[in-house]
């Protein structure tokens, strides 16, 4: 198996090639590294843009939604969706306004989207998309029932081509830029958990397991 | 004028309706605070999402790229463009995975894409884009050259429908799973600018100017 996603006309990054990447692991880490996609669908004819939670599993995405939910509805009708799922890492503040940008990570995938119906390929579903949003969270709950089930949409999406783009660094101004007497840099940007909170309902002596304590803190 | 949004087939929002809101300044807050949009269009009959900068100024949204890249050309072309900005505030660990979610703060508007061409307007609009991603940084920088507007892409997005959705607080689990003695909470996600980093090419003596220093731990 190719290491790389082949380059077509579906994937292939137009501008600023050079911080292009079709490696799948690259693509993967940007993935697993972030909560939420933002997948594309046509609908009569024009685009709609929905934030959804999902899971990765080898070279497949999972999303889910309510069962009647137009996304889930829409998605199940559409040849090939589009994903999307960008990190921001950084202002870039360079000496022109032409130069200045962000570092960024970014991830674009396309693929073909099913509906899952089988009820156990549903949970399994779900619990790709549980472990990679909340890891260790699965076996910590109670399983989920029958007519919850049933009111969840899955989508698999078999990822047939991706990118990836990242910026780094510093600007890169034009060469007489440099003679300007005006700061230039970075601003970094990070997303982190913080501490967890605790629901006021808890039963006494209750409780965070120690795999939902690790989640503190972490940086995304 | 009216301070909601008119709901239509567009803009409704179908899922979780308790949380959305059609309310302008709702939608503008949630804009304001994004450093990115994912901005959806259609091409070959298929949805592209893609992720860019932007600046909203009143009902209008300026979003740019090369002149000559795709997006721009194909969002010249589209009759209406999709738009959403996603921020995730916190991981909702609930009783169930049923009930598990996030909480977030979304805005999706629509809008018919024109290409701005006239070079005032493109600079004004460059300097709106600047201006909420960098605040007090065009004055700081040299004028645009005449090359650089003309090789700068400027779509304007004037709003013409939009929704925001919102989620906050704790787990809202299902009533026997108060019973079930495992913990429930939230783990706050918290996205803030850190501390600026110098560019090791500063002429000697220049230093980041107020403006830009006090973005530093600023939180979206």
């Amino acid at each position: 198996m190719s290491n790389e996603y082949e380059i077509s006309k579906q994937n292939r990054v137009r501008q600023l090639r050079e911080k292009a990447t079709y490696d799948k692991e690259a693509v993967h880490a940007i993935l697993d590294s972030a909560l939420l996609a933002s997948v594309g669908f046509v609908q009569d004819g024009q685009a709609v843009v929905v934030p959804m939670l999902f899971g990765r599993e080898g070279e497949t995405v999972f999303l889910h939604g309510a069962r009647k939910a137009r996304v889930i509805r829409l998605l199940e009708e559409t040849v090939t969706a589009c994903m999307n799922v960008t990190h921001v890492d950084a202002l870039v503040y360079a000496r022109s306004a032409f130069n200045s940008s962000m570092n960024y990570r970014s991830a674009t995938l396309f693929g073909t989207p099913r509906l899952v119906e089988n009820p156990e390929d549903k949970l399994h579903a779900l619990r790709v998309i549980t472990e990679c949003t909340m890891p260790g969270r699965w076996d910590e709950l109670r399983e989920p029932l029958e007519n919850e089930v049933k009111k969840t949409g899955i989508i698999a999406l078999d990822i047939e081509s991706a990118s990836a783009k990242v910026s780094s660094g510093m600007p890169d101004d034009e060469d007489a830029d440099y003679e300007i007497p005006v700061w230039a840099g970075i601003l970094p940007l990070e997303s982190a958990f913080r501490t967890l909170e605790s629901d006021d309902q808890l039963i006494d002596g209750v409780t965070a397991s120690e795999a939902v304590r690790a989640m503190q803190n972490k940086r995304l």
